[in-house]
Parts: structure tokens; C-alpha cells; sequence
């Protein structure tokens, strides 16, 4: 039986399902620190996430789709700078040592460990608040890339198309149909891509490796496009102008929703934790080409422009439209999970 | 005024103060991953710890020693392994948006920061939980230290010594007068010494990077002395004997509790964040020296052995104590601030 934190690591941590050796690990769990070796000439990426039960995740999820989502969510910076994951750490603030949720748990977040040769290498164990006892995750994942190298949101110039992976507002309207917000008239099918496109956001990470000598910009799309294209208009000083009318909606985000509310989450909605990118147009087919071959679809829907507005256009007229991503600490209609919550 | 997360990273953390530039950081807070570059021949070494209002600090807690204390006790990671710091990142969970506490908390965080060279390069920031609306902190500090080189925990030897630095028990007795369990008869001397020692642990950096020659294990006490000369013990498949007569104690804990709590508090406490280490008895006196350049205090206190027991002993007789650190998801009367919150 697990009964403390050591036993707990030991146990549902310090596997070699999960922290499994790689080259570039010198130490990993069970010391004070772990150690890592990049390779020379490399540099290493890094990006932390902090995810609370109630506010990114909704309380008693699946524990093995979140262990996937918990990863995967974090991989996806790595993929909009254009990093290939090396390993990562992990912060754990539970209520309980729920034997059956830290099995799933970890089982979701080896599966993707494993998918992306990307370890566990160490992290903190801690009982949450007696009184506050909710759970909260904090992801570190670690990436390398050459030195000079990295797509980087400052680097879109006027003129530049703009480009998405995948499909958008998948993932809200999956977490609409977790939290029972309506579509009982959805197909079963439907309501699993949904559903999955939350859990389980497609990995982008050869998408982003392919970028990386050929976009001039990029960004994963967490807080949705409006929100998240803003960064990088605002990074790199210039406006877009995007066309409502060719984001890429799945079947399912269709037969879930109405043609206004398909829009408000495609733009809107967040979570997709699919990138976001701007490359010259000369790129673009070599870019077609390369992500072609790896399988992974891509959209164009827009281009840079002068100024620093984002312009949204429907049938090429320009159209005002309220579009926010998820804000913290602003209470908005748009923070979908508060709703639901 | 502060209104969603952008605004206030950008005015609490993505600052001079506290977000200041080094030659290994490529690019820091404000894209999808902060990138890192050790210098030749390096590696890194990384430990996070995930900190929890009422768990790991006292609701309330004033914010610019929280800051100082957050960053101080990741710190104590990297001197325990013997890395010189580099940059951290910090995740936060917060109830509320309050400007004075972010102010605060920053102004410490940023204090430290200076002190050690070691600026803020990235992390995430979230609204807490409606519900579950407590404050949690994830920091996950980063070192380097010449490949090849790293204090273990796994390298004491039948005959090795074993040393603490500073003294022990004044974090937990400051924990205790924080929490108001009695001591009214306290001098304020005494008593700010205490809380200083929980708030403030001495940064023993300096004496980890002089003991990475020397030493042959090494471990930071933050479960206490008991918990933590254990793993060492463990790592090393060792034994040791300790000698309670020697443990350092301060005149405020001497001042604060009886010798049978004394004891109690210097083994099992906790938080003291002092570094514990083996050496053969050839380096005594180099480590010595060395120390007492940097005017860190150090204090034999026993032998390691054959065996995989820790034996205590009072004027030489061993003696059976019950000693346990604090250990998450296990009931125990050491849990101090569980018993104080």
C-alpha cells in the first residue's frame, strides 16, 4: 500500500515506464537534483504550465486522459518553439494517495512520455491543503534545439500568410459536452472526437520541428486564436487580417453547434493546442509539402498586415467581432470552464 | 490596476528587477518556451518543489518573506547537489488578484533573485480554484556545475564523517511561534530569530560549490535531520551513528523549549534547509578552512558505519529514539503546521 511520498514516487513515478533513461540525463529521480547534459551546440527550451482541478481541468476527469492531456498540453510549447522534447518534471499537489487515480494518472502521462521519448526526470510530491483540497499539477517540460535556432511570436512581417494546424474550437465544445452543457442530440461519435480533441490534443510537436527553418513565427493555441494570434501580432508590431469564412471547423464542431457559436468557439474557445504560424509566401509550398508528408492538415486563413489591428473579414468584407481568448483573474463569458464548473 | 494575468506578469514579474538578463539565457519570459544555454563543458542541474498555503506556509504568510522563502528553499536544491544558480521559474495558483500581495511577494522573490544571480525566465500564472481558493506556488530552479561533478546523496563510506552546517530546529521552533503555540515568555530577540529561521534560511550555496570536491555525499534538511540523513543512508547503503550531545542548537531554541523538545525539533523539525554531508576524515580539515572563509558554521555530529542503521547515542551510549520527518500523506505528530494551521 502507498502510504507516503516516498513510497508514492517510488511506486507510480520512478518506473522505467516513465522516467526512463535518455542520453542527455545524467541524474534523474532521488536526489536533490536532477542533472542534464545537453548536447554541444544545443540550447534547451523550457516551458512550465500549472493546472488546477475546477479551473483547467474539471473536477473527478478521467485520470488516465488527464495524464495524457497534462503532458501533451506542455509538449505543445515545445512544438511552437520548435523544440524536440528531451524530459520533463513534475509537481503534484493531491488531496489523497487515491491509489486507483495515480495508477491511471501515471499511465496516461507514460503513454505520452514513451510517445516522445520525453522521461520524467524529477519533480515534488505534496499533500494538498486540508482545507483547500483540490489537485494541482505543475508540468516543467525541457526541450533542445540548436543554438540561434527557435520560432519565436516577434518574427511575422507584413506580407506573411497566416496559417493553422488542425481544426479549431474542437476542444471547447468538448468541454461543453463534458460538462453537460446541452448537444443530448449529438452522436456518439461526435461527442468522443469532442471530447478526445479536449483529452487528447493531437502532438505537433514534427509540425513544429519542420517550422522551424521555414515560419517566421509561431504560438500554440491555448487560450484560443483571437487571443493567442494577438501575442503574436503584438510581438511582432503588425495587424492580420484573418477570413472567418476558411477557419478549419471539424464535422463534429459543426453538427454540435450553430454556424455563430462554431465561430465564437473556434476563435474564442481555447485549448486546441494547435499552432498558430506565419512564413513568407516563397514558404508556402515547401511547407505544404513537409507537413503534407508528415500527415498533419493546414489551413491558411489570413496575412499579415500594416498597423496593429486584428482584422476579421467574412466573404472579404471586414466585420466587427468580440473575440477574446480565456483570461485569468477577468471575470468573461468566454471562460468556458467556470461556466460549466 | 492589474485586470487579467498579462497585466500583472508584466508589472510584478517580467520586470529589471526580478526578470534581469545572463549570458547562458537565450530568450526569457514573453514567448511559448524560455531557451537556455549552458556554457561548454557544463551541466544542468534542476529541482522543483511545489509550496501550498496551509500546507508548506501559513495562510496569511507575510508575502515579501514568502517570496524570499519560495526561491530560498529551491535554492537549497542546487547547494545540496553543489551547482552554482542560474535562472528559476515560477508557477502560480492565486485566489485573487491583490496588487499588494503580488507587490510584496515579488519584491522578495526579486530580492533573492539579486542576491544570487538568478532571474525569473518564465512560468505560468492562474486564478485558483473558486472553490478550493488557496495559494499554491511551483518553482523549479535551475544550476550548473561541470559535467562529471555533482554532490550525490549516494556516496558515503564506512568511515566517512558526518557534518551539519549552521544549527537545527529553529525553522520548525519559528513554525511553532508563528502558529502562536505558546511561547509568550519569549524574548522578541529570541522569537524573531526563530520566525527569520523558517522565513530566511541562510543560502548555503557558496558552502555547496567549496564542498563539491570534497565531500562525498550531501543532502539539504528539509524533512529533518532524521528523514533526510536517512536517504543519504539509503543512497549509500550505509549506516551511521550521531551523536546528540553535538547537534548544533541556537540560543533562541535553547531559550524557547526544553532539551527533550530541543532534540525533538533539531531531528525531526524540519525546514531548516542547512546542508547535511559525509566526508573522509583526510578532508576534515580542508572543509574546515574552506568554511570558515565563507563564515559558514559546521559541526561534526557522528561517523557512518556498516550496517544500514541510524544509531543515535547520548554521552556515548546508543539510545532508542523515535524519530520520522515529515512525510506527506501520513498522519504524524511531526506534521507541524498541519497541527498549527
Amino acid at each position: 500500500m502507498a502510504s507516503d511520498e516516498f513510497d508514492i514516487i517510488s511506486r507510480f513515478f520512478n518506473s522505467g515506464e516513465i522516467a526512463f533513461p535518455i542520453p542527455e540525463l545524467g541524474l534523474g529521480i532521488g536526489d536533490d537534483c536532477a542533472l542534464l547534459r545537453p548536447a554541444p551546440g544545443m540550447q534547451l527550451a523550457m516551458s512550465m504550465d500549472i493546472l488546477q482541478e475546477g479551473v483547467h481541468f474539471i473536477p473527478d476527469a478521467d485520470p488516465y486522459l488527464l495524464g495524457k492531456r497534462t503532458l501533451l498540453v506542455n509538449l505543445s510549447d515545445l512544438a511552437a518553439m520548435g523544440a524536440r522534447p528531451l524530459c520533463f518534471t513534475l509537481g503534484l499537489c493531491l488531496p489523497a494517495a487515491d491509489e486507483n487515480w495515480l495508477g491511471e494518472f501515471s499511465k496516461g502521462l507514460a503513454q505520452v512520455a514513451r510517445e516522445h521519448n520525453c522521461p520524467l526526470i524529477g519533480g515534488d510530491l505534496s499533500a494538498s491543503s486540508p482545507v483547500h483540497g483540490s489537485k494541482t499539477l505543475c508540468v516543467q517540460v525541457h526541450g533542445e534545439l540548436p543554438v540561434g535556432s527557435g520560432l519565436r511570436r516577434s518574427g511575422a512581417r507584413v506580407g506573411d500568410l497566416v496559417f493553422v494546424t488542425g481544426s479549431l474550437g474542437d476542444a471547447a465544445a468538448g468541454l461543453q459536452v463534458l460538462s453537460n452543457l446541452g448537444k443530448e442530440s449529438l452522436s456518439v461519435e461526435h461527442r468522443g472526437a469532442l471530447i478526445d480533441a479536449f483529452f487528447v490534443p493531437e502532438s505537433r510537436i514534427e509540425a513544429g520541428l519542420l517550422l522551424r527553418d521555414l515560419a517566421t513565427s509561431c504560438i500554440d493555441l491555448s487560450d484560443g486564436l483571437a487571443s493567442d494570434l494577438g501575442h503574436i501580432l503584438r510581438a511582432s508590431a503588425v495587424g492580420a487580417s484573418i477570413d472567418l469564412d476558411t477557419l478549419p471547423l471539424s464535422v463534429a464542431l459543426r453538427a454540435a453547434h450553430s454556424d455563430a457559436q462554431q465561430r465564437h468557439l473556434a476563435i474564442s474557445g481555447g485549448d486546441d493546442y494547435e499552432l498558430c504560424f506565419t512564413l513568407s509566401p516563397e514558404n508556402e509550398q515547401a511547407m505544404r509539402t513537409g507537413l503534407g508528408t508528415i500527415g498533419v492538415p493546414v489551413t491558411r486563413i489570413g496575412v499579415i498586415t500594416q498597423g496593429t489591428q486584428l482584422q476579421w473579414r467574412e466573404l472579404g468584407e471586414p466585420i466587427a467581432l468580440e473575440a477574446s481568448g480565456y483570461k485569468h483573474f477577468r471575470a468573461s463569458a468566454e471562460n468556458l470552464i467556470q461556466e460549466a464548473g
